[in-house]
């Protein structure tokens, strides 16, 4: 709260400040390889500090570091969902899908591994803090669109757009972050739109709800 | 090939009809059950033989058989891609998806298990299966829409669609397989279109495509 905080180095780190150092170590080496080529000696290494101490804060070891550290970074996908129920709830969506794709451009080949399943430390637990997520994302868009009680088809068309930007996601990773994520974020809301719109023509409440971007839009 | 074989029971069964006896067995138990709930005496029961003879078949025990039986769905899956180019496109990919929602009707928990993943006995192998199923309905797709070499644009929106095709199925089964299956279909062939239109705005090729589909529904 300082406007000026000393130097981590020259204080002693509170537990609170210890632990998420550690998890913020790990997770920039979650980001740029998958988790079973981690180490704990490699997040002690990289966070300046011993094995003993990362397993005083870890004691379940690997597996519980993981787990921790993919909870914060589903922390901070869901923080990429907050945005201000203001103005019309396109650019709303748009300004999401920046803070996402950033998110997403930053952890690299720890989001690929994370969303990609199939690791060795891929368990029921880790896939249903994921799954959270895609909930939250889900809720957040429900909530944007002033939809309190979602129907079948609408759930059904946001979630397959959600699936389909986390294809588009990893895809994007493995095309070298082409087209820039500008344009990919243009082009995923008209994605959005698009489809919404090929289920309003099936169903009131998305016809509503385009009924009503077209109009916020005007 | 005759037209009316002698009942099962009655003859010794080749070494290839008694695989694909034990995978069909495997195969109907992993539809209702998730892979951790079928042991290896469930498929020798359903089957009919001994739990010895299931081993001869597959000394690698449950993983093996598990495998295999993942393989002979996936042989399945590909199979419902097949369809000849002939007619207009758009007809062609709603056929294809009719035969595809069969069988995810068909084998119901079984076909969840196996996409949500986070099974027991999930490996990078069973991933490789699936991603290959994934892979030959895209390399499908391009075949009907007459484009032999497919650039970024134009496989991204593939992909997503495949992908929400997938979430799609996975909450249809969820949803006590509502919409019926018909309405599911048209649904999602319009889903297709609109995405494609929607990158035709901003890519050659999908414009291209997009165009074709139109003159030849015309």
């Amino acid at each position: 709260m300082t406007p000026q905080a000393p130097a981590r180095t020259y204080r002693r780190l509170s537990v609170e400040e210890r632990r998420s150092q550690l998890l913020d170590a790990a997770l920039s080496l979650f980001a740029h390889r998958a988790p079973e080529d981690v180490s704990l000696d490699d997040v002690a290494e990289a966070a300046g500090v011993s094995r003993p101490l990362v397993y005083r804060y870890f004691p379940g070891g690997k597996q519980q570091l993981y787990e921790a550290a993919l909870r914060s970074a589903a922390e901070a996908l869901r923080g990429c969902f907050d945005e201000p129920r203001e103005g019309p709830p396109l650019p709303r969506l748009a300004r999401a899908l920046d803070r996402y794709l950033a998110f997403v451009d930053e952890h690299d080949a720890g989001f690929s591994a994370l969303l990609q399943g199939g690791s060795v430390v891929e368990t029921s637990r880790t896939t249903a803090i994921v799954d959270g997520v895609r909930r939250a994302a889900a809720e957040h868009i429900y909530r944007h669109l002033g939809v309190d009680d979602p129907g079948p088809r609408l759930r059904m068309t946001v979630r397959m757009w959600i699936t389909a930007v986390e294809a588009a996601s990893l895809m994007w990773l493995d095309e070298e972050k082409q087209p820039p994520a500008g344009e990919l974020r243009d082009w995923l809301v008209d994605q959005f739109l698009a489809v919404l719109s090929v289920t309003a023509a099936r169903d009131a409440q998305a016809a509503a709800v385009v009924a009503d971007l077209a109009a916020a839009d005007g």
